[in-house]
């Protein structure tokens, strides 16, 4: 068959948003997800492992009800029904705590891993795949449980091998509180332009100077101070405390406010967090608390919870110059039954045989081995560049 | 809400075939599905990371046309074609290999991890989600590369912890030079008799004769005799050589041969195996040689592969009475922030903290917790149950 007749799904073979992973990124990526597992472990959280997709009905449950352009839909041929996939993971959780896990004893700490799939928020909205690990805290109420999952957002970014990140920590109860008794379409309104940071279609005096209030402590003294007589003085007031309370933990060094921030605004109910490293086009990490959603399934609990972007933990990897040496890995020169191969395997280490000094060379490079082993001489070792 | 009005979909949550992993389930599957991936990296094979559904069409070409009934199919709403989830993760691997991969030099190893969707084949054909491990060989032809993946699945399989397990070698070749020049309909019928072993619908006397052929090399040796003056005499003494050739590697304690086999007929061109275990429902392990598949894709080379079924292996696993102690996890009894939980997690030590002694113990033992310690005592630990 010559190129021109090849049909276009092997030109273009992937659905729009797809992607492979090579064997470089995809040990790379695999490598990230253990790290920040193995940190959810020692904090106690259980891998629970979930289905790609859901009834549709299931996660408008948890999400409300999903915009048909930003989720993938299609009907389950047995049941007839509508099923999605997740857009996210959260709703699955809440599903499986509520049903499953609902006579195991409070706190509930699960870990997930997996790949969501969202339309891109840009102008062209195309779906994007995108792997998260993420947690979930259900039952521990209000800052105990706040400070436990920012305690652990430094510690899988520092795993991750980050030095340098951010955590911006919001309130959804600081803007709701403004908003309230507004039409829900105006509501909606303004929080865009908030999350747009966009002062000239923010109507409100209070609500613009929020705009303004990022930063340290500072900024959320500041902004107790002008929330004082409005009803979101309870919100701004916690938020301090929360922020206290994190420095005290240790938190003192990444932690930043943002009192403006209404991203997840829907969603959320308490703290909202973002983490932000150099290099990251987006946040890698993204949380908050959201102690309604699991009453919806029947299971009224608070919650809190928080999902890592592996593509942008390691896009921070990257500009932060973040390698892990690899393991070793060896060509050797010889025959397939060569038993030196055997030997290094039953070391632990990675070996292949080619049968060609030239050619083990070539295969070397192109594959990632860091050694060639001839046989002339067992105790030499080249590199393959 | 009072139960009896909880929609359907929450009664009975997931769609036909899917399923939760609770933690316990999640993390055996997950240390299972290292430690495979673990042995394939020591063999040389590198992991990639494909998405869970495709343009029809590339599936088609590598599976062949796919019975509408047998795939869960959508229609891709950017591209208006049809997807559809991977039955089979090979015709990926051969897409990648085609396109991404091509100008690496061969041979191509590639070791892939995920979920499979599958219609039953009893007589509720519901989809079945099949989580699956497997490995790709590409451009090493014939019996060394047959060698190195049985080679291969026996290492895995050890690795599994599985102590007993047989390999059922058989050959495509076998049958099909014996049914060549028939109606396709007749080949189709025939083959499917000799999967369901059914000697009344098998007319001709040296095909019946074949599934009597299965054993030790014996099988072998009296299918080379019967078959000498037929099409298939190449095809039964390859079949003989490549099994002494994996004797020889080391392989004879697990190895059975079985000139009948016709499972995967018309995907395999040559070497076919299947692995089982005492307590398996069906094949832990399958693999076989598969020539012609990246022709289709537009790069000719020869391939060979196997795929692990995650759930098969772990049914052997609990049959034989195979459990991996897990690692220590423990409770403190004590406040949020007691310092012995950040001492512990210091250590590599899973541990949470729980307030009362007697939580502590309930908590422990609903969620796996191997051992609880109480504040007054702090040297002495307790078991939870």
């Amino acid at each position: 068959m010559s190129d021109e007749a090849l049909p276009r799904s092997l030109e273009h073979p992937l659905p729009s948003g797809m992607r492979d992973l090579l064997p470089e990124e995809a040990a790379e990526r695999r490598s990230l997800s253990r790290r920040v597992l193995d940190v959810a472990a020692l904090h106690g959280y259980a891998l629970v492992t979930l289905p790609a997709f859901e009834f549709s009905e299931v996660l408008e449950r948890g999400l409300g009800t999903l915009a048909p352009a930003d989720v993938l839909r299609f009907i389950e041929p047995e049941s007839g029904e509508v099923a999605a996939f997740r857009p996210d993971m959260t709703p699955q959780i809440a599903r499986v705590v509520a049903t499953r896990l609902r006579d195991r004893p409070p706190p509930v700490r699960l870990a997930y891993e997996g790949t969501v799939l969202r339309r891109r928020s840009g102008r062209a909205r195309k779906h994007r795949q995108i792997p998260q690990v993420g947690v979930e805290l259900a039952g521990v109420a209000g800052p105990e449980g706040d400070l436990e999952l920012l305690g652990l957002a430094a510690a899988t970014l520092r795993a991750a091998g980050l030095a340098r990140f951010t955590i911006d920590l919001g309130g959804a109860g600081v803007v709701r509180a403004l908003l309230a008794g507004r039409p829900e379409a105006e509501q909606r309104a303004l929080s865009e332009a908030l999350a747009r940071k966009d002062e000239t279609e923010v109507d409100d005096p209070t609500l613009r100077a929020l705009l303004a209030l990022h930063g340290g402590r500072d900024a959320l003294v500041e902004g107790a101070r002008l929330l004082a007589r409005t009803p979101a003085a309870g919100a701004a007031s916690a938020l301090l405390s929360l922020f206290d309370a994190a420095v005290a933990r240790g938190l003192g060094d990444c932690l930043q406010a943002d009192l403006g921030e209404v991203r997840g605004f829907a969603y959320y109910t308490g703290a909202i967090f973002h983490a932000y490293a150099p290099g990251t086009s987006d946040a890698a990490l993204s949380g908050g608390r959201y102690d309604e959603l699991l009453s919806r399934f029947g299971a009224p609990m608070p919650a809190a919870g928080l999902a890592l972007d592996l593509d942008r933990v390691l896009e921070a990897r990257r500009a932060a110059g973040v390698s892990e040496p690899g393991p070793r890995r060896l060509v050797v020169v010889g025959p397939a039954d060569d038993p030196r191969v055997a030997a290094l395997r039953a070391q632990g280490v990675c070996a292949v045989a080619v049968s060609g000094r030239a050619e083990a060379r070539v295969y070397a490079r192109a594959w990632g081995f860091t050694e060639v082993q001839d046989r002339l001489d067992p105790d030499a070792t080249l590199q393959p560049a």
